[in-house]
């Protein structure tokens, strides 16, 4: 079976090299992805466009710069852009198309898909290849995945990814998901894993089995969190299991190799802070906030974390993080 | 479910921080896993019990006196240790007991049981914990596992290991290796993974599911090649998974932070060259000799690993690494 490998290195990445890539960074990993036969591969700010700011981390070079260094590289590769309604806007996809993208990718919340409804149909009528991305996917149940992946097909999605943000998942957990999907939509389907339970590719081998034929990676891992489904692992992998990716393996552990491993700023393990997000399934930009939270409050930041999440907080509400804590601090202070 | 988790980060790790490990660090980490309620951990050279050695790397401290420090911060868990005969002595193993270890984990090719008999039954007369231990089982074909597996129980191991010491298992080759034994065995089975093919907590969970009672992990995943399951995320999942442990996971994700992250020498990635070691299911130790070899004959190191992985070489047919090349080189200088 065919599968459509997409490596997000140089969108996801950009949160682990905190927005810092470099024209000619972009273009040595433009240029092993697509002589490595990689079909996909996404350049955005790790926020999507329009996300260098002071609150999502300012890019070091103007990511339509990035953009056009990727693509001036691509003889067989297409490159894809990610757009978080209300970060990025049309006017950004439009510039973005115009430098030759050839995928947008419109990232929702798990249920909020229906805010990506003029994008989609904007990047269909720009002749883009059009992905509806249901963020935190982890966090509703199977019936919420189905109905809001219906949106986005209904808005006219020729791929609908699931994206487990937090790196929270089990396998069962994507079974259930990318199954019922299979069985509700006529689009394509995808799966983008984070590894903060180790469990990237073992997700995304059950993502394929139930039905996903567009996969997402990244060199090395590089990306938020503990990182991605290393790309060059997965394709390994998948050869051994008997998919057909069309990637050349020595040529993308040479990229993986020369291009991005001397660039990254940290390795990307899972951490004690990594594995307890995906334990609790909270955003990273949570961690922060329960760091501090907990700092003021004299109280351990991961039962914040835990309880966050049981709370099936959402970004935005930062907040509550300081109510938890604070509510954790007062009972503690009733037991002797 | 009950499952027994056994640390191998003071052992397998050994490998990782080339045989450094000095007292202090010994005794903070076993502190660690005992104040965790980790049932097991093993102390010993990397290569087991006397492996201190020029061939096998010299330890920093002797390895008894690593022994004896763990075992003195023990009030619940119980100290293993590793011994590879030809490698390790009867004495070695005589001396650790009267050290108060109390397990010993008798460790062969996964071909040669046979040459660990006379061990199995000292460790069991001297009142240890006896477990057999197959490396290299991705190896050979499901029977003659079996076969080797018998050959332990028949001289007195409580419980049989499947160890995938090259990193190379996908899960359907855990699954069908250790339902054999199930069936085939009175005794326990344990799992021993690498991570390679960023596969080992997956390979765990199947090893498991398919019968397995004993789990092998290291913090932080420190070990040789691409290191080990990561004990504490291996202990979160389980906890998801409805497993039992008996495992304090803040604890244990403290003592990662804290004894082991610092005393790391570099980061426990996938490189280039564990993943093609896990990919062509060669042993780490070949991957010097591959690149000194490739290096001579102007080819690449991975041809060099893939061929000797399909020839099954195994430690000790060093030479054929050399044969290897010099053929490749010869062929590629045929074709013009």
């Amino acid at each position: 079976m065919k599968l459509n490998v997409l490596d997000v290195t140089l969108r996801d990445g950009s949160h682990s090299v905190r927005h810092s890539f470099t024209v000619e960074q972009v273009r040595a990993a433009a240029k092993g992805l697509n002589a490595s036969g990689v079909p996909y591969f996404e350049v955005s700010h790790g926020d999507g466009l329009g996300g260098s700011s002071l609150q999502y981390g300012l890019s070091k070079t103007d990511e339509l710069k990035l953009i056009e260094a990727a693509v001036s590289e691509c003889t067989t590769s297409q490159v894809s852009v990610l757009l978080l309604p209300g970060i990025g806007t049309k006017e950004d996809l439009q510039s973005a198309a115009s430098l030759g993208v050839k995928m947008a990718r419109i990232a929702t919340h798990v249920t909020e898909a229906d805010i990506g409804a003029q994008h989609i149909e904007l990047a269909r009528s720009l002749g883009l290849k059009t992905v509806g991305f249901l963020m935190m996917s982890h966090m509703a149940p199977v019936e919420k995945i189905v109905e809001q992946a219906k949106l986005f097909e209904s808005y006219g999605a020729e791929i609908v990814y699931v994206t487990d943000s937090a790196g929270a998942m089990l396998p069962k957990d994507v079974t259930e998901r990318i199954s019922a999907l299979r069985q509700a939509l006529q689009c394509e389907i995808g799966f983008h894993a984070h590894n903060n339970l180790s469990m990237a590719l073992a997700n995304t081998i059950a993502a394929i089995k139930a039905g996903a034929t567009y996969v997402d990676g990244s060199m090395r891992a590089l990306g938020a969190g503990a990182g991605n489904t290393q790309t060059e692992v997965m394709a390994a992998v998948l050869e051994r299991l008997g998919y057909e990716t069309g990637i050349d393996l020595y040529n993308l552990i040479d990229t993986a190799n020369d291009v991005i491993a001397p660039l990254m700023q940290q390795p990307q393990e899972i951490t004690g802070s990594s594995l307890i997000l995906g334990y609790a399934g909270v955003y990273s930009s949570f961690l922060l906030h329960a760091q501090n939270a907990a700092e003021q409050f004299g109280i351990d930041e991961r039962d914040i974390l835990m309880k966050v999440g049981e709370m099936k907080a959402v970004g935005g509400q930062e907040d509550l993080i300081y109510e938890v804590a604070q509510n954790l601090a007062s009972k503690r202070e009733v037991v002797p």
